[in-house]
């Protein structure tokens, strides 16, 4: 018996060893990543899911490739060109950036997108299921750019839409709208570009399986103006952002594109910030919308203490019945890997959903963390569920 | 008579040490760039003209601003952040990169374009006339990502489409279509982002100086697909952008969109490369289009000979008084401070034009190189003429 449980060890440790440590050895099976440059051929992702970056920096002391919150050293070749690799990265888009010499910077490599507050590299580590949003040969839906001026802010903001494959042949066709929020310190390109939203809804469309919708991504950050006083006194501004989609941003949809204009054809999600925001938006406003999706994120973040249904955004979740009947969806989604306090916090809350016996749907992405995945999953899987 | 020559002599001397030369002092009224990311400070522009970057890249050797073929050496301070100014810039936007130890890279405070075949930094200097392009409080058109597969290259490609304000309102008008084309190493981004080509239409259309007209944006670059064979001996891949266009882009804007479809309400515009491509393409296709505009390029580059109407494009010129009856409008523009061979090159052109007795429209965009500008300006001109 001492036998065979040592033999048991000496495995698993060799396992551990080279397969599934993180110091496993490097597999040369490195490939271009989808989200370069055309033409460049770094960053590259090998079948480990480890990313190769390389630059040319030939007077520098030391550069790094910064990814997933770890910093890995890039070395030098004789001529000048640094090169280096990170450990084991989950599936899915991350972002990413180079330090040279102290500097953090873009890749030249790569695309550049915005999130954590800067337009800046993002890779794409293939994923098993990346059917789903890939690029294929069906008839594909249009991505529009509009700017618009805000009153209730007094500047120009922009959203993009998103409006379904024969929109434009079939003029007297109408569509149900899906109003879809980014997260915190992202903007409204994301959904469109690292988010894939066009592509998985082109896919869905295709395949029969969502309902044609138009798509609404406007930017989820939006401030009253503020007093010169105000702002000397470095006061937070206050979010209006409700106030502007309700008032503004939909009746602007509904005037320039043609939409079904009733709460039975407008659904509205958001993932993180977007979760948050749109959860508070659907329940103070039952008459604009039916079905609700909240992607990595729920009103009551970052607290996961129980919640009262009774004072909880002002008693909304009192009635559930009511709400059963009013509501046609009410939709949550999560990644396994996604870190504190996001499954606490989200778990608080479907408590108390189901304490007041509020129908709603679940679903978690596997293996993927607060990330682009686990939302185009999200989409994917609430898009499907949409306007039946 | 020699005292006066001499006080002449110094105060020119002072002139060009103080004011006119280069070497002048730097004026500290710096401002962040109208390029730059959201809340970003660096980098900025003075009213002499002059960009000032700055990064922190405490480790680094020699940091430089890298920006009109100029490498500008920058400074640091106790913090390890570099700081630098370049000479005095032509108004208008200019692609640069920072250069820290060797490696070229996007500088993290600009906004990101497609221009000198990769995605990187951009910066707009203050020019006099930028009112025509500024972003005002009038109607918008939007401008539409459309991703289409083509059949006659195997691949799928893009275009952005400017539809005018009121298209989306305006259920039954129809609508001219302009196609407007990069130039080298540039993009189908180009024109609605650093090109600015949307807001110079909602403006021109606002203030009733231009027609409303739909504008396509296509990617010039448009090669048959090659052998194998072809691909491993290198062989030059055949462009046929000109195929794409008139057999693939123009049914397919046609069908999508609501044009007027016919010759009268068709133009055709590039800059540069796009110049050319377009050139070529008009006067293969005079029954497609009638107006025509050349941005800072002509057929005939990088050539400055003069040209034999009788041989230039297959004798497309040869018969100036038929020209004249079927061309609507021949138009060509050209920067002052444009490079060898273009002036030469336009020059040699427009000799043969007007040997030919052919009429056509000349505009100069005054103190403005190869650049952003001078197309901005030449798109301006232009589109007022368009389709009246």
């Amino acid at each position: 018996m001492k036998r065979y449980l040592d033999i048991v060890i000496i495995v698993l440790s060799l396992c551990f060893q080279s397969g599934w440590s993180q110091e496993t050895q490097i597999v040369e099976d490195f490939k271009p990543s989808t989200m370069n440059q055309s033409e460049k051929q770094f960053p590259q992702v090998n079948s480990q899911r480890r990313v190769r970056a390389s630059i040319a920096a030939p007077n520098a002391n030391k550069v790094q490739l910064d990814i997933g919150g770890v910093k890995y050293d890039m070395r030098k070749d004789a001529n000048g060109v640094w090169t280096g690799e990170s450990n084991l990265q989950d599936e899915g888009f991350h972002y990413y950036q180079l330090n040279i010499d102290g500097a953090s910077v873009p890749d030249p490599g790569s695309l550049y997108f915005y999130g954590a507050g800067r337009w800046g590299s993002g890779i794409e580590i293939p994923s098993r299921d990346q059917e789903f949003f890939e690029l294929k040969n069906v008839p594909h839906g249009l991505v529009i750019e509009n700017i618009y001026f805000s009153k209730l802010i007094n500047s120009f903001r922009r959203c993009f839409i998103y409006t379904p494959a024969g929109y434009y042949e079939n003029t007297k066709a109408r569509y149900p709208v899906l109003y879809l929020q980014h997260g915190s310190f992202e903007d409204e390109t994301g959904w469109s570009s690292q988010g894939k939203a066009n592509l998985i809804l082109d896919n869905l469309i295709a395949s029969k399986k969502a309902t044609p919708m138009i798509i609404v991504m406007d930017n989820g950050y939006a401030f009253k103006p503020q007093s010169n006083e105000a702002k000397e006194k470095k006061e937070r501004p206050e979010s209006i952002f409700e106030e502007v989609l309700i008032t503004e941003v939909i009746p602007m949809i509904d005037a320039k594109f043609r939409t079904i204009a009733n709460r039975e054809n407008r659904a509205i999600a958001g993932l993180s910030m977007g979760a948050n925001q749109t959860m508070r938006i659907m329940m103070n406003n039952l008459e604009t919308f039916s079905y609700y999706g909240g992607f990595s994120g729920t009103a009551n973040y970052p607290s996961t203490d129980p919640l009262d249904a009774s004072t909880f955004l002002d008693g909304k979740y009192k009635d559930g019945s009511a709400l059963n009947k009013k509501i046609k969806l009410f939709w949550l989604g999560l990644g396994t890997k996604e870190p504190a306090p996001f499954p606490k916090s989200v778990g608080a809350f479907r408590t108390m959903l189901e304490q007041q016996g509020i129908k709603y749907d679940y679903y978690e992405s596997p293996e993927t963390a607060h990330e682009w995945l686990t939302w185009r999953r999200c989409l994917y899987q609430f898009a499907f569920k949409l306007f039946k």
